[in-house]
């Protein structure tokens, strides 16, 4: 296995990604996706979202990163989304005080602010830097803040999460669904988080790239369809927070109560489908239960989807059951009753309503005095009830309980979110796809043709002859039918080879002497280094071919 | 034609687009795209991208939104890039100075402080809320500021272009592109401008989406190659700062001298291709040329592709020759050398060399004289030469001129930018494409298919005999091979063609009992509403075929 330091090395060499603004001394935690890393990453994403949108029909939202700030009052953010900082008395150097201590004790858990200042003292830790007194422990909210508009302008924040633009508009999305539970809607874009002291390249970053799904369930029903059939039979590794670590069917750790419900189950397997489908390494790939210590705050259980790399196990998903904190936050905060009517089971219920007195009614209405009674007998009951402007007195009607038969509930809906990070994601594919041919020691990255950022380069074999210019024609028909390739002429085939390798290229066409005779082309495979010829006409065709059976999903 | 306004509305109604945190009272010029409105503007993205990058060759990039200050003192924005603002004296309310001027003088153009001034007393100009006077104008950075890091943090800005990350990363795009000119970089992102007060929905945001490209050239031979062919050929309405409108082949406009620069013109016709082939009316849209007061501070020509719709004629793109501004900046600012060595022609120059003279480097270096004398031979002239550490005496040698034929130059790279607003490309699409059905005055959106949010609507005429699990597999077929569609079974087939022509899905596909004899379906066509019959069995290649077949861009 190669480890960080080689896929750094590379990234930056050939153009994946490296660290922003380094002609200005960088700034840490922020970094760019060069032309191949974005392109690897916009395939990623794709095959997110032809999952998550096409395949489970989940409703995408494009929303805002500056954020208004009573989002995050409301669901929490500004009180508690923060963590402890310390400073060194002498130089000023910042620190996270769990990092820190961490450091020294690896198993740490934050129980409470004196346990953490008694561990600091403990411990006695210095500034790493200077070796000077450190100052005790304060709260550091991790929200981005700006000012939106003239003068003192509207407080808002760059939003830690793409959720909250999602439960915001909880309403209008349960609209577009036509009033019917579970839906979910889905969102990729970025977050943010002003880490103290980020130090590990892409694993922690300030700004990143997130695709989150926010999953709506009646609370009574809390069910995902199994849109993919074969999900709850994949075999994965699963660590409970009971202890232990079992590699189980999913349906059958659902079944025997480790996982406790269904859309968390289904939704670990679509992880696990995706990562598989990208091309990461199954074997080091895991779920671990969160323990109660580690739950967010708006959270009361969540598995994490594990990857193993040279930084040793990363969460990379979070599969967290939400709850209905985030819409009941949302409902008290702005007002907005987020409680909606769905279809239930028939069932009688029994409900009190008026029974109306005629000659009362007769005395009061006049002529009207027959639909005054019926709207009456339909209002609910309240304190003074009027109908028609005018208050009805007391001895006017009476209140009888009556049984009805109802088909609906109101309810407020339950959430079950699987939140991606996509920058892990592709550092961790990253680490697992590259390795060193052995005949050669060369840099080989086996990235899957529909993940590869060029699916083919094309060489002719000399720059005459025409070898160039027939090659330069099957490069212009390829990229006009959309497919991702390069021409390359310049050194060796072997080095043109190398060079492709590198990056990921699946499949090099080379255009060579016997093409003028027979109009075929030799295509090599990147991994097994196999070429076989095929005729001119038949490129596109397998081309397709190949990313086509990649990408399907079972 | 129809307006802004039912746009708007059925954008709200149906999951296009609606203000931002309404639920929370707004926050004027941020919008979320919704569940339709973020399929529609991926699928035009997808179009930019396949154009740029994979047609023309150019190299993706994806850079933070958060930037480091120093970015922007270099290019500027920290000083000039700003509005000039005024506030009620009495009520508090701030507007644009340009724009309260320019509702009284439409064609006010702003020369100078003082100028602003005096238009504003002469204009008698008050508050428009509460009728107070009005303070003297005060300049207002339109960027958002914030903070990295704990303390007193880095000050950063939130990008207004993301044209910016781009520059920073010269030198790296360079390295990729294998040290030869010219080449461009693309990316697709957001920007933000913190607007005085924002009040046209999508046409003003303070966070919009972005399709930018900086085209580096060699400044002697600013030519970019023509990809696709025919762009040169195409017909365009171009309104030059001399005055006057003409529609004019773009190859006859540069030899004309109307555009100055073939890149220019070329990136004018990818303009107008890109627009025409997403669906944009060709005759609504125009190419004006800036007057020189309208110009940015970076650039000293620009090309803004405007569009027609209820607001008017509408910047939707700006091509802009950024000349070697943001180069000369950065270059200056970081330290780092932005100029670049290139190929050229093979030309003979004059150059100084040093002439050792022999019998003083044999007592000055002993035996090493001949290495010491072979390396002084080729070092640049300066002032107190040293070899191997000893400063070389003036007696121990001459300076001569000798001739040296080269085939390089260094040069400092010239910028041209095509950069688009999607937005706004968005928001005008939708106004052209709306129309209402003659026979029965219902919305149709007249949506391309490859632009449409779903391909293909699958329904069965009756939810029983089958038609229903029918209709079912044709769409889980449809959807398993990456097609867009949604499934619908609920009121009449009438109502179900109408909720689909106005989210603009081409296709409808209902299953009937003719089905279940012949396995035919009917495909009715949205704008057409034609009807044929086709075999189950070819419904996926017809609609691939239909895709395909507008996505051809020429």
């Amino acid at each position: 296995m190669m480890g960080a330091q080689e896929v750094i090395e590379l990234s930056k060499r050939r153009g994946i990604f490296w660290p922003s603004f380094e002609i200005y001394g960088g700034l840490s935690g922020f970094y760019d996706y060069g032309p191949i890393g974005s392109l690897i990453k916009d395939n990623i994403i794709a095959v997110w979202k032809n999952i998550f949108i096409n395949i489970e029909g989940m409703a995408p939202i494009d929303s805002p990163n500056i954020t208004i700030s009573n989002v995050f009052e409301a669901s929490g953010h500004t009180k508690v989304f923060s963590d402890y900082i310390t400073y060194c008395k002498n130089c000023g150097e910042a620190y996270r005080v769990d990092e820190l201590i961490k450091k020294k004790m690896p198993d740490f858990e934050f129980k409470s602010y004196e346990d953490m200042v008694k561990k600091m003292r403990d411990l006695d830790l210095k500034c790493e830097k200077c070796g000077g007194e450190l100052t005790d422990p304060e709260s550091f909210n991790l929200m981005f803040s700006t000012k939106v508009g003239p003068g003192n302008g509207k407080l808002s924040y760059l939003r830690p999460e793409t959720a909250q633009g999602i439960f915001v508009n909880f309403l209008n999305y349960f609209r577009y669904f036509r009033e019917s539970l579970p839906f979910g809607v889905v969102q990729v874009g970025k977050g943010f988080r002003n880490e103290i002291a980020p130090r590990q390249g892409l694993i922690r970053l300030r700004e990143f790239n997130m695709a989150e799904a926010e999953v709506f369930f009646n609370p009574n029903n809390i069910q995902w369809p199994e849109n993919i059939k074969n999900v709850m039979d994949l075999e994965v590794k699963l660590l409970p927070n009971t202890g232990g670590e079992v590699i189980l069917k999913l349906r059958d750790a659902l079944k025997n109560g480790i996982i406790k419900q269904q859309p968390i189950a289904y939704f670990i397997g679509l992880s696990y489908l995706f990562l598989k489908n990208i091309g990461m390494d199954g074997k080091r790939i895991r779920f671990r239960q969160h323990h109660k210590e580690e739950l967010a705050h708006y959270s009361n259980d969540c598995w994490d989807c594990e990857i193993n790399t040279s930084y040793g196990w990363i969460e990379v998903i979070g599969i967290a059951d939400r709850n209905q904190y985030d819409l009941k936050m949302h409902s008290k905060y702005s007002g907005e009753d987020m409680e909606v009517k769905v279809q239930g089971e028939k069932r009688i219920v029994k409900k009190k309503v008026y029974e109306p007195k005629e000659e009362y009614f007769k005395n009061l209405f006049g002529e009207k005095w027959k639909i005054a009674m019926e709207t009456m007998k339909k209002m609910e009951i309240e304190e003074n009830p009027v109908v028609f402007g005018k208050e009805i007195p007391e001895e006017a009607y009476s209140i009888k309980e009556i049984e009805i038969t109802v088909d609906y509930e109101k309810v407020l809906p339950w959430v079950i979110e699987p939140s991606f990070g996509i920058d892990r994601i592709f550092f961790s594919l990253l680490e697992h796809n590259l390795y060193k041919r052995k005949e050669n020691n060369y840099n080989v990255l086996k990235l899957k043709p529909h993940i590869a950022p060029f699916k083919v380069a094309v060489f002719p074999l000399m720059v005459k002859d025409n070898l160039d210019s027939i090659a330069h024609d099957i490069y212009e028909n390829l990229k006009n039918n959309g497919i991702s390739c390069y021409y390359d002429d310049s050194g060796s085939i072997g080095k043109r080879y190398a060079r492709a390798d590198e990056i990921g290229v699946p499949y090099c066409i080379t255009v060579d002497y016997q093409t003028l005779k027979d109009k075929t082309v030799t295509i090599r495979e990147r991994d097994s280094t196999d070429q076989e010829r095929i005729h001119i006409d038949d490129i596109l065709q397998k081309i397709r071919g190949m990313i086509e059976e990649c990408s399907r999903l079972i």
